[in-house]
Parts: structure tokens; sequence; C-alpha cells
């Protein structure tokens, strides 16, 4: 703030809201002043701001934001209003009643201070890595051939839960054979085949920080091509875990899993970043993407997560949550990597 | 959009999207013509969008929206762009690349459409109620006082995914004793005491259809004004679900129940609207509050919960999810009313 020279910033976002103060409510407004937070909300929020929020002041509203924000800038100077969740509609209405303040609109700022995760958040994305660790084991140890991709995802969703997760970050996926071959694909109620590829991109949460990692699995003898992708993209997954420190660009990094997987000639398959930053929010700042010349730092969690996915065969993508260092990364998702078969 | 003048409607919200096209997808634009709609998204989702929005033309793009969107308005004339789920700093980037095609801002189109469910629809929300009524039986056949809240919830939770439902529209609340008397209470890690009033507001999701029901349990007996709050709000809701027709305005059957609970002299304690629609969004339009003048109409799905809450002793909430028909409402959470002790 002092940088671009604000006196205040209003946050929209919930997720910037918790990093802020602690409140983990569905409604709330986080007025931060050079020396000083406010919590807007109303009195539904009350009990539960003074519980997660002591460090913030709560301001209790009855009617909309729009008419007391003006009267809780208690400094003169400019204002930066979060843009990136404050939809154009509210901001229509926002925007009269600043009359006569200076007011800028700008993104990032609360994200780009996300990205660098304490030792609470770390630990906290540890224990989701470690929950998810045991989902793969328990999964290893399933019957899986026959059952449905949706039976499969809820007895490993509802472990989570029995383990200490809340409510999972996403969706799970899991997905075989041809399924596996949309990087986002849905899991569905069609029982997954022998012999095939079977993609499980799964998650848990801890203090509301995210873990994030896929493991592709054979359910029987594979051909040789899916043999071939996997080989591939597990190369290029290792060394990406194995280059990536802090100081390196992400551009970087997302290059050299990608050299891997173009010299195999499946860069054509490879049509997603390598990674991305994970902590509140399951996807977030960095992005480890061709286009980002940011560096890494010590602090981010990142996942790298090459993939390559062929139409109507499958998919393989291999994922894993981690913390970057100075020299190096500590993998928080510690499951081997090499190709195992289920029943 | 006739009647607006509009050749063209853009959506940003992805239930709208949802809503509109079947798409289940997190990123896509709905581009809405007279008689076209095109499904805006990226290599990601396009297997996914053949199978869930096979009425939608689906367009993939690779870079960002703003350069493709005015070559996707096939007609002239004026562009509606909606604006509740398109943050500042999007539309900052998107106006500029709309120049020389008439633009407008709106809100609320389709959710207006989405008011007025289809049979389809009421079965799936009626089979989300259906899930939750079984939550609730299992709840008093369950050990309650003694165990955490959290347990309880999860538990419940479980059941619900085990029996049909996708997963829960909103994390449970379980709230005992005096965190019951936060309306948007948290559930948390402490047990629940005896002798205490007990809020269990809870949900389930069948199609992405939300049921939002709650009762107020008894863990022991009660002391008078804990009796006398419980009698009320029960007056108070079973004569909103008596009185509720189509045709009525929302404000009239708020105000019907508020006069209720005024008249007991807990007015003061009932600081929220009597309900809101219920739908592919847990709380979406109309709301039942002292300024809606608009009017219930067939076919509307609404929960009725009026609720008091005493600070330090506890709250009671009682909330069904109803069908507005002509000659009255159909309640789809049939569970009593009558105030239920658990063990």
């Amino acid at each position: 703030m002092r940088e671009e020279g604000a006196t205040a910033l209003v946050v929209f976002d919930l997720l910037n809201v918790r990093y802020l103060t602690g409140f983990r409510g569905s409604s709330a407004v986080a007025v931060v002043d050079l020396d000083d937070v406010q919590l807007v909300s109303d009195f539904r929020y009350r009990l539960q701001a003074a519980q997660e929020a002591p460090v913030a002041r709560f301001v209790e509203i009855e009617g909309p934001l729009i008419e007391v924000l003006p009267s809780l800038l208690l400094e003169d100077g400019l204002v930066a209003i979060e843009g990136t969740h404050l939809p154009v509609t509210q901001w229509a209405k926002l925007e009269p009643a600043m009359a006569g303040r200076p007011t800028t609109v700008v993104e990032g700022w609360v994200e780009r201070l996300r990205e660098i995760k304490s030792q609470a958040e770390i630990e906290a994305i540890a224990a989701a890595a470690t929950i998810v660790t045991g989902m793969l084991q328990r999964l290893t140890s399933m019957k899986v051939v026959g059952r449905s991709e949706r039976e499969i995802a809820l007895d490993l969703e509802i472990w989570a839960r029995q383990h200490g997760s809340e409510p999972v970050p996403f969706p799970l996926i899991v997905a075989s054979g041809p399924r596996g071959a949309m990087p986002h694909a849905e899991t569905t109620g069609e029982p997954v085949p022998p012999g095939r590829l079977l993609v499980v991109d799964i998650g848990a949460a801890v203090h509301g920080y995210a873990a994030d990692v896929t493991r592709t699995f054979a359910t029987g003898p594979l051909g040789d091509e899916e043999l071939q992708v996997y080989a591939t993209v597990e190369a290029a997954q290792r060394a990406a875990r194995e280059a990536a420190r802090a100081g390196m660009t992400c551009a970087a990094l997302d290059g050299l899993a990608r050299a891997i997987i173009d010299g195999a000639g499946y860069g054509e398959l490879f049509r997603h970043s390598l990674g991305h930053g994970v902590g509140l929010d399951v996807h977030e700042a960095p992005r480890l993407s061709a286009n980002n010349d940011g560096s890494l730092e010590a602090g981010m969690v990142v996942t790298i997560e090459p993939g390559v996915y062929v139409e109507g065969l499958g998919g393989v993508r291999i994922e894993d949550t981690v913390l970057v260092q100075a020299e190096g990364i500590r993998v928080l998702s510690d499951f081997p990597r090499a190709l195992v078969t289920l029943d």
C-alpha cells in the first residue's frame, strides 16, 4: 500500500478476507488501513468474527455496504479497491458513493502476499497432503475394476473426511480409459474397465488449506502407447521436481518439463500449464506457465503436474504438491510415481 | 431480451450457464442470441460440453475471452452483458474490445427465469429434500449428547453422500446451546450439552439442485424461555406454511410470520428474512423479505424459516423447502415440527 501511495485497501474476495483476518464466514468485506483492519459484516456474523478474527475490528452494518464504506475510510488519501471479486453492478453503485475520494481499482495485492506461505500455512498444507497420501494408499488396497468411478471417488472422499479433512477442495476425479483424456474430467457412474489407464486427481483440506495430488494407475496390462505416455510424463515430472528451486522462473520450469514431452512427440497433447500455487484456494498464484516470467521463491507451495491426453485412449497426469526451498523442493505428497496396477 | 431490445446476452455466472445449457464445468461463458446458444470455453471442456450441453454450440478458444467475444456476436444490435458475476477488472479489459457495439450491463435476467421451476427441477429438489428427511430421521436414532457437533454433522453428511446426495450444498450446521444463537453458526468440535436447544440446518443436492431444511431439537428437558421461543417459532412457521400461495407478496408472507413473533415479544430477535428461493443455488431469488413486493408464483421453490436467537441461551429455527402452488404449497421436506428430544 505504501509503495502504491494508498492509505486504504478495500478487500472483497472472501479468501483474501480470511487470509488477512481469520474470518471464515460467507459475507464480509475487509477495510485495511496502514495500521488497522476493519471487518465489515452484519449481525449474523458478530459472534463468529469475535472468535475467528480477534485481530480485526468488527463493524456491524445493517444496510448495504456502499452506504457506510466512505465513513469507514479513516484517513485521507488514495483508496485502493480490490476489483477481481467486485462485480460491475456493485461497483456501479459504490463508485458514486465514493464521491470526492480518489480511488483506484487494483488486483492481486493480497494474492501476492498469499504466494509465500508461513510455517503454519505450510503445516496445514502438509497435513492435507498426508491425508491425500492415505487416500491413495487406501485406493491401492481396494477393489477397483468393475466398480463405478463415482463409488470409488465417494469412498475416498468419505475416508478423507473421517481422517481429518474438511470438505474436499474440489470434486474428486476418478477417470478411467478415454474419460481420462479430459484434463478436467467429471467422475461418472461408469464402471472402471480392466487394462486401461485410470487418472485419480484428489485433494483434501486442513484449516482451509488444500493439497492437490494426481496419480495415474493401470487397471491391468497396458498397451505400448499407454506405457510410453506414462514413461514420458513420469520422466517430465521427475525432471521438474529435481530442477525446481527458488530463483528459477516459472516459465523455465514449465519449459523444462515441456521439452521432455515435446522430445517424445507428445508436445501437442500437453496443453495445460505445468502447475499452480496451492493454499486457501486450490488454484492460486503463481501459475507455472510458459508466459509467467516471475521466479519461484522459497515458501511458495505449488503443484508440478505434467499431463498427456490421448483422445480415445486415455490420459496420464502425475501431480505433486511441493514446497519451494532455496536449494530445491520438499515434496509434501509422498506416494510412489512408478506405475502401480490396481485390481 | 426482445423486451429490452437486446440481440445478445453474455452470461458469466456459471450457475446461469448451467441453467441455460446443462454444462457443469468450472470455466465457460454463454453467448445467447435470439435463437442460438454458444458455449465458450477451452479445450479442457470440449468433451464434457458435448456430453452435458448438446443444445449449445461449443466454441473452443485458446486465449482470453475478450479477444474473441466481439466476433461471436452474430447479429447487430444491443449486447446485454451480465454484470453480477463480471469483475470490474475483467470488464475494464472487455469494454474497450467491444468498441463500436452498443452494450448494456444487466443483472437478474437469467435469475428471474430460474425462479420458476420446471417439473424436472422440482423432482430434483424433492429428491434432495427426501434425502434430508432421511438425515433427520437418522439423527433421531443417534446418540447425540456428548458427541461433538462436528462428528454429528460429518455423520449426517456421509449418510447423505451414501444415499444419493452430491456434495452437500453448504457446510452443515449443528449448533448447540448458545452457539445456536448465531443464524450462520459454524459447527464446532465442542460436545453437545444435555438439556439445551440444538439447531440442525442441513441440506443435500441432486442433479445440482439443493434442498435446505432446519429443525431445532431439545437435548433433554428445557427451561421455560426455551420452550416459549420454540412454540413461538413453530406457530409462526405453521402460519406461514398455511398462508403461502401464488399471488401473495413475499413481503406479506414475511410480515405474517413476523407479526406472530412480534406478538410474543421476540420481534427484535428475528433479524433475518423469512426465506429465499432454492434451486441450483441454495440461496437464490426470490427473497421472502419485508422489502420484496414481488409475488409468489406457482412453480417457485422457497424456504420458510423463521428464527429467534437469544444470545447466551440458544436459537430456534424451523425451515422447510416448499413448492408454491396456485392453492397453497407442497412441503417437500416432510419431518415433524413438534419439539423432539434427542438423547
